[in-house]
């Protein structure tokens, strides 16, 4: 099977993090800021209004990995993440992840997994490393 | 305030992450993968037992940083991480957060943000920058 990844090879997917998705990754994680949850106190803030946590946004990252790309059986080994703007509760995102490299001796996928919004601003830049032996 | 924080500063915060965390993540991020949800599918794997996501872990330093250390009013600007160890489903973990540098000029706090098991192994070693003015 990982004879069929090529450098390049590219999954892109949309997701909006709702207020209802927000409020239970708080519950999950126990990260209560008041930027991602307190429309009044984000709106004072510098962001003006709520945003989405970073490690909620990277979880569609974790997600393409573990279903698509590489898919199941993916282990994942390291992820690199540079969150660059906001994105706000609500707000239409893309996340993009594509193959960069390959060892072929080790298994080893290098992917950019990168996530945009609809300015075509990236908002998360990353990279990934994967083990995927099948 | 931020001249109260100084280099060593740490935090420790234990965790078990649940089946029940672990399936309500896999709702909000869509990773269903089934070595973190099923338990017949995961024994046969290399791990032998339901394992946490990466990236749920993750969610512990988010919160550590988001809500103590720096805490409310951080702005999250990177995170590399290594996945070195499995975690298993209701394996509980202490994740460790220390500061490590301070820019003062640019408000910028450099992070250790590392997650140990109950046999101190390292499971995710991590750093993190972090913007933080107040």
């Amino acid at each position: 099977m990982k004879h069929d990844f090529y450098i390049g090879q590219k999954i892109c997917e949309e997701k909006v993090f709702t207020s209802q998705d927000v409020e239970r990754f708080a519950q999950i994680s126990g990260d209560c800021n008041p930027i991602h949850l307190n429309a009044e106190y984000a709106k004072k803030s510098r962001f003006g209004g709520t945003i989405v946590h970073g490690i909620l946004l990277t979880s569609l990252i974790s997600k393409i990995i573990g279903m698509d790309l590489p898919g199941e059986g993916s282990i994942y080994m390291e992820q690199k993440l540079k969150f660059k703007k906001p994105v706000y509760v609500g707000e239409k995102i893309i996340a993009q992840v594509v193959i960069i490299e390959i060892d072929n001796e080790k298994s080893i996928y290098t992917l950019s997994t990168d996530i945009y919004n609809l300015k075509d601003q990236c908002v998360v830049q990353g990279t990934a490393k994967v083990l995927y032996e099948r």
